[in-house]
């Protein structure tokens, strides 16, 4: 009946594809309807202005696209950029990384600057190539917001300050996929030019659905870029959002039902309460890290991520070994260590529709995973350490009082 | 969007209605058929088939009904007995009560035998009547399996030996509606006469419908049983069940096809694995409750339930209070206590469609609210106690190895 | 996969079970919840508030039961009347057939007034009876509204005007199973007294609700009614309507949930214009029937239904097999002629959520069946008879103007 | 509640999004899952296996891409050709239109042979062209299977012919988008090199997955090609099938799931079957065409396709019209004529899962909707000659005999 079944509840942690809520999955229970349709024009007005709102922005452009993360990259890097152009990128894990290696792919002259992982973006070095950049060759600031492979969150802010303190027109380019909905993000104060996130993140929707924000100043640069693009060409959707056509190829109307859904339930919570509810459970996933005498990747408390806490496991265990056994002994799915950090670490993701239950059911089966693969944890300890900040911080349901 | 919007999952962990697995709630996601079909007679007789395997019968006969448990009980009572008829009943409970209210309503000579809530039934007293009821007088003894107020478990082999005992004639009549699939049932090698459960308990589907299987001599019994019934009549079904139609009237085949869904994860699991798992739960469960410091209502350890723990709160702190504080700051659903028990237990079912981590995430929300009523707990002792009976006891997923 | 997988939609037009709407599917595709928390109360009370809508009275008192119509019926009949009590009751197809045996197991003397099938209740014996009756002995009237047999609408505004002209204080019963929702019904204004439907009619959900609306005098003869009840009890209910908790027993959140879906379509499209719907449907159907040549089992026209049309068939075919065929040729599913008409009617069910376009599909289908069983039948005839009348009196739909 | 909320199922007749299978909604309507497990990787191999089958290949290999048909082209083009690259491309309607137009922006040098709309592929200028490209300068046909906006089906045999009686080692790239699983196609037999086609059209799935199949010798083309590719590029693909993780980055786990459940339903009544279904309801809707006096927008008989039937209404009519009064009278969805034929054709798509009754319901809506807006059709007419045609060509269903 199904390839691996396992009783009750699969425990959804990895940091992406994240738990649907029952209410998008039930919006998404649905046939085919024809796109072209006043109905599914409605629709989609409704989620252009409101999709707006979790990226603080006013005065950007949103584009829906029926892709995943990496198409929603592209189309933020082809549509402002021609072949050839200087681009500043920061290296800090293995999402930055295959950025880059997109950056590569297509023709961009990637000035790589690398961090070792768990450290955040080198922005000092920014500012010495800002500094030394007199003629305004680099063109984009290519920069991810949350490190899902590390647990790393950049600070913009300070990307913003430097252009401005040195009167550079480059762009900013954000890849915020694993931040949007559960990290503020502010794009019109911020100064963003480009934001890419996709639907199976923080929104909480299946994979699907890339969403570019472009701010008016990336929508001018659009109008130079020499990139090749077609299927992620932003023109085609500018051309029919004047005609209220909205789709320059047929979306998946599901994928429209399910965001309309999955931001009702945002608003419905509060959109500042959804961030306070991450970072809550991020916090109390690092004091169980700190009771288990486990170390965050990421080093600096300053850049910890609301949205993915990677756990650096001692040398004589293969992090890779806990996850598997996680998932085949208590159905919890954990994420891996990528790359350099191969068997060094797991994450544990606290992204998306979750709540404090769900967390510390999630934090005692890693308890019992460390001490089936031989680490000696005292059992309850994280469970306890994270319980005694949640059950002082949870605020009451509104709804329920 | 909904009455009580809360974020995240509702942990579920009242006893009954259960979490219904997402394969049981795909089954059911369907439009009505019409019912008087081959498609519908065949899924039909294989779920007679199937149902009787986890009462451990070969010769009963099962009737599926669109009822609950009250409407099942009726049906097991109106069937087999005539106004007027003596039948033992014991009181151990707010569902044993109930059911003995029905039983005097519909106009039997309940004789009832009470014990402390908390006890098990009392059976010297049913011996002392088998002693003395030479004429057989008594046509039925009515016993709950499992009582859901307290959670006791009465052992009924000792019933069956009593009255073979004394070669008393009477019928064993079981309300088996929070044990049937949870508990270790063996109708046939037991020689109970009717079983009664309802689908949304173990079976993990949704309320609707009533189960009850009958032993050849139940059905002997209906021949001459003189209560009043229509609706409930078991004639109606044994009559189409010749016919090969089956239905005596309009099933709901979504139900019909999510118990069939939800036999073949039964089946799939192992049944007696599933039983394994109840065990598991709620050993877990009380090994929690030791370590709170607190006290099962259930007063000796072979009566202990794998369905449901009944923990007793502390004389200055009122049971209802960790119910609703559990629901409006964590979005837990426990059980209150029951009439006799109200204010003074509160209840974690922990049956159904259900694994460890769900239980773990439910057991460290019971620690903080009660700690948020007042009761000093140490926050993680319950899930570490419980984790390391579990750590040493989960088997793999045979599926995932 | 399927037990009897066929391409394409099923086309099901049995008089009930009837086709869900998508919105309703998707609001019943959900977890069980506590049924005793806030939310759950807050969704009982709009439904209880809702439902008499449909009924048009604002006196009665409604009871949701997880049952069938035949269950409702027997709560119907034990509330408010006692063993031995004289009813006049209509036997008028299978539909009443059934009731009056129930009637008759239920221990109540039965006066039986029967008229050919395809006839409506003879009034006339009623008048007759009541003239003679001075003591009050008919305790009640039990009658069809629409007997889904035949096709045939009693007029119900008759019998409460033979009871007031005759100051006759019994009750009148009425089975609306198949006509709340689909034909006008006043309850109020007709004054009658206990009306009985179920979900899978005209609500379009699936089976598993009884629903018994009960009028002031019928709550008060349930208070002396001696007949034995439990699960079908009204005390139970009025007892926890007075708490605010609504349920004696567990209710299937999902019908609770999928009604409330229902309802709003209903009040969306407007409950005068699914009336206006459902006779529109009719009247098509009735005049491809015509164009086919073919006769309405229903013999006046001021008695034609507008939930399904029984058609006559000539003596030389066998209506069981038309209806076999629809089904295993064209994923059609009709309804069987029964008991004294089987083999000799088959029924077109044209109630729920259906349109016209669905409706004509079907007609198309008994076209080409009729032919395929030897009839001769001009393919396209009935269609464009009844296509020629809906043409012209289809309304716009008001939200896609 | 909806956007444009109409009574009764909506009757989706464009040529894609098509109507979804209830098996289809079932399985996707799940949780997401971590993509990175063994059940992943099981279910996505089973895709990629069974795949093929209904492309007839055994020596192609195939990508899911999450992407729409736009993409899919996209992806053909760019791993198979360089910027520069002559292409032969086939001009006749809108779908080839666009696709030529991407040709252009992706920099091809394309050679655009132009039919007249409703005519088929002009093959003898393409045999011009091979004929004096004796430096092979041409690197690849680009065609159409079907037209969707006249509903044309090209003869891909004579395109291979051509190339093979001139020795000319082109690359066939077809876009298959409405013809894959509704119109015979071989692969292998027929000697294309890519194919293209997307998940909402035959398969019956919602829009989100494009489906690129690419034979041996386009797998070797695309270590040549220079096109800059990255979300596109198949080397990502390959990269991943080798080491059996199958996914570069986050798949669509419903999409998955839903192929999956698609291709069993394929299977179980039959790929061949399913072919005969497609091409019946063709027939069937010609019939009524040419009963209506209307004619056919594709202009000779061997060209028509299964998939979908333009049709070309009179002068002093518009049918885009027919296509909103056909929605908002009778929720019926057809297609509107497209650029050159705006105005002049409206289609009605008959692919995908659909069976002859809703066909027909269709067929009787489109001859209202005519008469609305004043062409003078018999009401019936088109109906009676499609029911005259299926009636003695639809098998029994094989499940049901």
């Amino acid at each position: 009946m199904d390839f691996a079944y396992g009783p009750g509840k699969n425990h959804l942690f990895v940091p992406g594809p994240t738990n649907i809520p029952e209410h998008v999955i039930r919006a998404m229970n649905r046939n085919n309807e024809n796109h072209r349709t006043p109905a599914i024009t409605a629709l989609t007005k409704s989620l252009l202005d409101d999709i707006t709102k979790i990226f603080k922005t006013t005065s950007g452009t949103p584009f829906l696209i029926p892709t995943t993360g990496t198409g929603a990259w592209e189309s933020a890097l082809t549509n402002t950029l021609s072949p050839g152009d200087r681009i500043v990128s920061f290296l800090i894990g293995q999402f930055s990384l295959l950025w880059i290696e997109q950056q590569k792919k297509l023709n961009f002259n990637v000035d790589v600057v690398e961090s070792d992982w768990g450290e955040s973006a080198n922005l000092d070095i920014l500012e010495s190539k800002l500094a030394s950049d007199k003629t305004h060759a680099i063109k984009a600031i290519c920069i991810v917001h949350n490190e899902t492979t590390t647990g790393v969150t950049n600070d913009l802010t300070k990307v913003r300050k430097l252009l401005d303190e040195y009167r550079h027109p480059a762009l900013i380019i954000v890849d915020a996929v694993s931040s949007i909905g559960a990290i503020d993000f502010r794009m019109d104060e911020w100064g963003i030019d480009v934001v890419v996130t996709s639907s199976q993140k923080a929104l909480s929707l299946p994979t699907g659905m890339g969403i570019v924000v472009a701010s008016p100043k990336a929508i001018e640069a659009s109008k130079s870029a020499k990139s090749l693009r077609s299927f992620f060409d932003w023109n085609g959707y500018l051309k029919f959002y004047k005609t209220g056509a909205y789709w320059p190829y047929t979306p998946s109307i599901q994928m429209l039902y399910g965001l309309r859904a999955g931001l009702d339930l945002i608003f419905e919570e509060g959109f500042e309460n959804v961030l306070l509810r991450h970072k809550r459970l991020a916090k109390a996933t690092r004091l169980a890290v700190e009771a288990w005498g486990l170390k965050n990747c990421c080093q600096k408390e300053e850049h910890y991520s609301a949205s993915v806490t990677a756990i650096v496991v001692p040398p004589n265990i293969d992090s890779g070994e806990i996850v598997s056994r996680a998932w085949n002994k208590y159905n919890l799915s954990l994420g891996v260590g990528l790359n350099k950090v191969a068997g060094k670490v797991f994450r544990i993701g606290h992204v998306g529709h979750l709540n404090e239950l769900q967390l510390l059911g999630c934090l005692a089966g890693v308890e019992m995973t460390l001490k089936d693969v031989g680490y000696p944890v005292k059992l309850g300890s994280g469970v306890g350490a994270a319980s005694a900040y949640l059950q002082n911080t949870i605020p009451l349901i509104p709804s329920r009082i």
